[in-house]
């Protein structure tokens, strides 16, 4: 049984291989596979869009596990969600909205008290402490409905979607990855057959979609549809966060013709 | 069988995996889970720190490999530690120092010269040609005793331990954390059950314990008994170390009513 | 069955990930582990160098992925490399020059058009689309002829020797690890049973070889063999790279008595 670990524990700190040894010792057949731990720490949007961008290429079965978490310790619910294919354990703070806002027919149900015995909870690391050994016991077969109650009441989230009119949409980047390139909400079927005129943002100005990195010279500024089916605002071997000064919520306006 | 990794390694460099490479060869089987690559080059006191505050979390039987090791080549000796419920290898530089200080009937060896076939062996990169093949042929069930000798004259190290006086204890900082997080020394059992007046470490004083971050609002100072059972100052939602420039050494007083 | 990785797509972003969820989607079994995801990205030359530092420690058998891939999208082939031990899978860049300048008796082959459906396939991440599920259907024994064809207009890649005099060998910085370490193409067995005199690179003139880190005082440079059979400039605990400003590509002169 795969499950997958997401935090904003970073790879320096003992917390993620904590995690680990904990799900192991409770299950140590459990195939553990790093999503990452370098999420931007208590930074739930981003955590939230890497999540949705890769939980569909895991077996079906798998236990998806996000632990960006700035409320540990508060009364907020931790979240056990089952759709048709995975199962997610969350905090109730938004990170799973790209779940809520695209999934269908998918189960929400709420950590009982009680059912992690709490001598072993403290009050800081409850990845460690519940959602560890949360996923490990569900990956052995113990039924979701023992350890937690559905519930209704989960903070859904927002899932900021572009504004579509005759002759543009305006969107925004919701993630830059490590190679400088800007992400934006702008989805491939959104653009229909219409023809793209041009990409802007910022001080970024691209006059067509291009299919691939190599369409232009190296060092060149390029839009495609990257392989989460979004528009992307790149470098051909560069970076375009740093050239043109582009971060997560930057406007992005494609005009169509 | 769950063999942990814990280097100061990286994660750019093939050291790691090179390690890991070796330990599949010798035993397809094992399980390897990275601790951390990321202590601090010849950091001994920081994977001493890392090691014990995670160490009991793993499945009985784990094999905990530690290589931060300045004096790689030279006479110290490797040592295998046995405890009741794992086993340690690791060089003989006080690594290990939580162990001795903290474990009860542990038995220590090291490793006998020709156990290892010396043609393999380089002088720089004992990770790989000594730490990995010991690993795992001792997690593969060859006996420890054939491939060590019982060894007294390890270096126990110091574990250094807060001053308490009647009204206070002075205790310091030894382990800082992504989040900027700073463990102190200082135990909870230290703290009885009298209540504690005052914090303080360096331009940061703080006039209560609290029990969880959020019991102060963002952005406010908190001190805590954090997930390794010690008193650790903190940031909800920033960095403790970065606001009050603490860094490890750093003495902390507490004041107790 | 083993399958490795070693790409440039750090461990922020869900790239490495991804390739992770494909392959055990298909393959449930494979033993994934990361060689490293921290490539300088679009160097190719580091990958190269990495993956021949290590690739013989692993089992027989193993699937060595390395998609370091600035041509991504091009018309640039997908090779499938069987050697009699390993088998590698990278895009026809020279990132595997080490391996064709190096083994005998390889058979190299191209992924053939349709083996992989191309519906699943995006423009930008191979990585996730080709190189995953290719790695993963070998690994689970599809025949490497059934997916490809044999191809010998590969690129072999350059890979570059010192010159050897009389009495000095010119070579240069390859490789500068995480602790300023810096690799040269200096191989030990070109040294012969000649004495070593001098080794100079930039600032750095050190005037006999170390056998060992320990054999110079803490903070002293010194040359040795290092774990890869090659000359290295090193400084005991410190960073010849800061120490002397060195950087791979550096020029590096041996004098032999």
């Amino acid at each position: 049984m795969t499950i997958t670990l997401l935090t904003d524990f970073g790879y320096s700190d003992p917390y993620a291989a904590a995690m680990k040894g904990v799900i192991l010792r409770i299950n140590p057949e459990a195939a553990i596979v790093d999503i990452t731990h370098d999420v931007t720490p208590h930074n739930v949007d981003e955590a939230g869009f890497i999540i949705e961008s890769l939980y569909k290429y895991f077996p079906d079965g798998t236990i998806h596990v996000v632990v960006v978490d700035p409320g540990v310790g508060s009364e907020r619910a931790i979240l056990v969600v089952q759709t048709s294919n995975y199962i997610f354990i969350a905090p109730d703070n938004g990170v799973l909205k790209y779940i809520f806002n695209g999934e269908e027919g998918f189960k929400v149900y709420r950590l009982k008290e009680g059912s992690i015995p709490s001598d072993d909870i403290s009050s800081t690391f409850h990845g460690r402490d519940i959602f560890a050994p949360l996923a490990a016991r569900i990956s052995l077969g113990e039924p979701i409905d023992s350890l937690c109650r559905p519930f209704s009441g989960f903070l859904r989230g927002e899932v900021k979607r572009p504004v579509i009119d005759r002759d543009r949409i305006v969107g925004q980047i919701i993630y830059v990855d490590r190679f400088g390139t800007c992400v934006t909400n702008i989805e491939e079927c959104m653009l229909g057959n219409r023809n793209v005129k041009r990409i802007e943002a910022g001080l970024c100005r691209i006059d067509r979609m291009s299919s691939k990195y190599v369409d232009v010279p190296k060092g060149s500024p390029l839009a495609l549809i990257g392989s989460s089916g979004r528009v992307e605002i790149s470098i051909n071997q560069d970076s375009a966060k740093e050239r043109f000064g582009l971060n997560v919520g930057d406007r992005v306006v494609v005009t169509l013709n």
